[in-house]
C-alpha cells in the first residue's frame, strides 16, 4: 500500500505540536533519554551498520563513502554528548526578540516559535540523523528524515532508538520515509512541510532546490575567495590560503579562487604561490592570469580538490565586481593591512560571510559559536550563512489586552504608547 | 524593443548597491529630497493623476477602486511627511545582531545588511509607490515596481519625480516596469530578485505565489477567527467580535469566523450574535452551529464583507483545532477571563499573530509600531506577520583577524573563546 505522505506529514506536524506543548524541560529529558540509548544500543547499531557496510563494499562503494557511512562505539558516543549538549543548551522556543506595551493595558510580545514540520534530506552520513533530531526535537518541530540507500539500516536502527526513547513524547515527531519515490511526493508537499535542510552534494542540493516549492535552507555550491590586496601582509596571506584550501579541499568554505591584486604581479604574488603549490595545491589560470598554468574549466567552479584558480583584478572594486559576478555569495576574504581597503571590502562584498584576514574556513557553525549546526545557508530570505538552531524557528506575536479594540484608537479617543518593556519583566 | 529584464533587474542590483554603499546619511537626504519634490510637483502629479481617473471613469471602474485610484494634494503631503519620519528613524542597515570575540584578535559580527532587489507589485493605489521605494532606498534595496495599469499615468510620473529627486544616487534604484507581459518576465528571475511584494487582491497574491520562484512576502488570504471562551466576559466578546468584523469587514485582519463554546450556544451566545446582527453583520452557519442561518460557503472562507460564520467548538481544544485547519495562519484571538485557558490558546494556536481579549484588527505594522508596512506575511521562513523594513533585509556575517587560520584550532594550539561583545564596543 502507498504511503499518504501528505496524511504522514500532518502526523508529524501534530507530534511536533505536541513536543513543543510538552515544555522546555520535556524536551530537554526526551534528548537526555535519546542520548542514553544511543549508548546503551550501541552494540545493536554497529551490527545494522555492519551490515550496511559490507554491501557497500559489496557494490564497490569508494573510500572516503565507505568512512562516511561507518559508525563507530567513538561516534555514537560523541553524538550522545552533542544531544546531552543541546539539551543543556538554553531553550530555543519562546524566546523574546521585542515586547511593547501598545496602549496601557494592551502588552505585544514578539516570540520564536517552532517552525512546524521540517524535511531532512542526508547522503551516506548516518551520523547526521541523531544531530538533526537533536536539534529538531529542542526546537519543537516535527521532523521527516530520508536517508542514503546505502545507509538505510543504519538509519532504521537509529530512528528507531529515537523513536523509542521519546515516549511519552509522540514517536511520529521523528518519522523516517524509506524509498526514493517518497522524496519526490514528500517535495510537493509544499501546504504540509515548511523547510527543506538538504546535507549533502552540490548536485543534490541543486536538484532538490529545482524539485520544490518548500523553501530549501542550504547552498547548491561553494566558490569562496581570497583576494589578496595590494597592501596585504605576504605571510598572512600564504599562510590564509594555504589554510583556506589545502586544510580540508571538498569544504563548501575552502577556497577555490585565489584574486591577486595587479600590484602584486611583479612582486609579491610568488610568495602565495609557492606557499600553495608547496601545499601540493595546483593552480589553474582564470581569464586573466599572466603565469603559464592550465587553464580554469570556468570562472565559477568548484573545485572540491587540491586545486584552485588563479585571477588578477584590479583594486578592491575589481575584486569586488569579480566576487559579486563570479562567487556563489557563501563566503569571501580580504588579505590586506589597508583599514579602509578591509572596510571597502567587507560592505560592498555581498556575501553571507566577509571575513579581512581569515580563512574563510572559518565560516562553520561549530567555529562561530552557534552549537550544532543545521547547515549553511546562501539564500537571503530567511537565516543566511552558518545557521543554528534559530534556523529551525519561526517567531509569533501575541497581544493581550483586556477588551482592547481599535475603534478608539481611530476615533483619536485612545493613543498608542508604543513603550518598550523588558522582555523579562 | 524587447526589455531585457535580467540586464535591468541587475542594473536595479547595482544601483541598489549604491545607494547601500553611499551611507546612510545620504540615504536620509535622498529621502528629504523625493519628499520636497512630492510637495513641489504636486501640480504635475495630480495633472496624470487625473487623466487616469478619467480614463477609468470613462472605463466603468467601481466608485470604491476610483477612490483607491485617486490621489490629492493632502494624500501627496501625506507622503511626503511618511518619507521624512523614514529618513528620520533609524538606518535599519548594519544594525548589530550579535558580535563575539571567537578567539584572541578574532572578531565576529552579525549585521542586517539590504536584501538587494525587491520586486513591488501592486494595484490602483499610486500612493503604495513613494511608500514603497522610501522603504526600499532606506534599507539600500534597488526596487522594481509594476503597479496596475489604471494607474499607469500616476505611477510613471510618480517614478519620474522619486528618480529625478535621487540624484546623484542613481536613478536606476528605482525602477518601473510597464507591460503586463513585463510581470511574468520578472517573476522568472529568481536568480536576479531577492523578494517579492505584492500588494493586492487574495487572487493576485495567488497568482504571483503560483507563478514564481522568488520568495513572495504576503498572504493570499486572512481567515481570521474570535474564539469566545466558555469564561468569556460577553460584553468584551461582543465589542471586539463587531469591532474585528465591523472596523473594515474587507481587511484581511477583519474576522470571518465567530468561534462559539458550546457551552455558551444556551446562554450567553445570543450576547455576541446580537451585537453582529446590530452591527449589519450578516451570519452564516457553520458545520456544527445551532441557529437557524444561511450555511456558509466553506470553513475557510473570506467574505470581505459585513458577513462571517457562526461555529460552534468544544473549549480550547476544539478552538485550536478548528483554528488549525480552517485558518490561515494570520490572526487568531481568544476571548477568556481565564489566564489558564489564554495560554493554552496563545501556545498552541500556531499562527502570525495570536491574540487574547483584543480584535484581530490590532494586526497591523502601524499599530504594532512598526512605522511603514511592508506588508502582513503568513509565510514561516523570513519575515512573519506584520513587517516592517525588516523584512526588506538580510543579515550578513563578517569577521576580522589578524591572519587567522583554522589550522592551529584544529591541532589544539589555539582554543575558540567565543566571548559575546558589546556591538556598541
Amino acid at each position: 500500500m502507498e504511503t499518504d505522505w501528505a496524511e504522514t506529514a500532518r502526523a508529524v506536524r501534530a507530534a511536533g505540536r505536541a513536543v513543543a506543548a510538552a515544555g522546555a524541560e520535556a524536551r530537554s529529558e526526551a534528548l537526555r533519554r535519546v542520548a542514553a540509548a544511543l549508548r546503551s544500543r550501541t552494540g545493536d547499531l554497529l551490527e545494522e551498520n555492519a551490515a550496511d557496510l559490507a554491501a557497500a563494499r559489496e557494490g564497490g562503494l569508494a573510500a572516503p563513502l565507505l568512512s562516511r557511512l561507518g559508525l563507530t562505539a567513538s561516534k555514537l558516543s560523541g553524538l550522545a554528548e552533542g544531544l546531552e549538549r543541546i539539551a543543556a543548551a538554553p531553550d530555543p522556543v519562546g524566546r523574546y526578540l521585542r515586547k511593547t506595551e501598545l496602549a496601557p493595558g494592551l502588552i505585544l510580545e514578539h516570540q520564536t516559535a517552532p517552525l512546524g514540520v521540517v524535511l531532512v534530506i542526508f547522503e551516506s552520513r548516518p551520523d547526521a540523523l541523531p544531530q538533526i533530531a537533536g536539534l529538531a526535537l529542542r526546537s519543537g518541530n516535527g521532523l521527516l528524515l530520508k536517508g542514503g540507500a546505502e545507509a538505510a539500516r543504519s538509519n532504521a536502527a537509529l530512528a528507531e532508538v529515537i523513536r523509542e526513547a521519546l515516549a511519552p513524547l509522540p514517536a511520529a515527531a521523528v518519522t523516517l520515509a524509506a524509498s526514493r519515490a517518497d522524496v519526490a511526493r514528500l517535495l510537493a508537499l509544499d501546504d504540509c512541510i515548511d523547510l527543506v535542510v538538504p546535507r549533502g552534494s552540490s548536485a543534490m542540493v541543486r536538484a532538490i532546490q529545482g524539485a520544490t516549492r518548500i523553501p530549501v535552507l542550504g547552498h547548491a555550491d561553494g566558490v569562496c575567495h581570497v583576494y589578496v590586496h595590494s597592501a596585504a601582509d605576504l605571510e598572512r596571506a600564504a599562510a590564509i590560503a594555504v589554510d583556506a584550501k589545502a586544510d580540508y579541499p571538498a569544504a563548501c568554505n575552502a577556497m577555490e579562487t585565489l584574486l591577486l591584486d595587479r600590484v602584486l604581479v611583479e612582486r609579491g604574488a610568488a610568495r602565495v604561490l609557492d606557499a600553495l603549490r608547496a601545499a601540493g595545491v595546483a593552480l589553474h589560470a582564470g581569464s586573466d592570469c599572466p603565469w603559464t598554468l592550465p587553464p580554469a574549466p570556468a570562472l565559477h567552479h568548484e573545485y572540491g580538490d587540491l586545486a584552485c584558480t588563479v585571477q588578477v583584478v584590479d583594486g578592491v572594486r575589481g575584486a569586488v565586481e569579480h566576487v559579486g559576478r563570479h562567487g556563489s555569495g557563501h563566503t569571501d576574504a580580504i588579505v590586506t593591512e589597508d583599514d579602509a581597503a578591509a572596510r571597502q571590502f567587507l560592505d560592498q562584498v555581498d556575501s553571507a560571510c566577509v571575513f579581512v584576514n581569515a580563512s574563510t574556513r572559518f565560516a562553520d557553525g561549530a567555529r562561530f559559536g552557534l552549537g550544532a549546526e543545521v547547515g549553511v545557508s546562501t539564500s537571503r530570505i530567511g537565516a543566511r550563512g552558518p545557521v543554528g538552531v534559530d534556523g529551525l524557528l519561526t517567531t509569533k506575536w501575541r497581544l493581550t489586552g483586556r477588551g482592547d479594540t481599535v475603534a478608539p484608537f481611530s476615533r483619536g479617543e485612545r493613543a498608542f504608547t508604543w513603550r518598550p518593556l523588558d522582555p523579562a519583566g
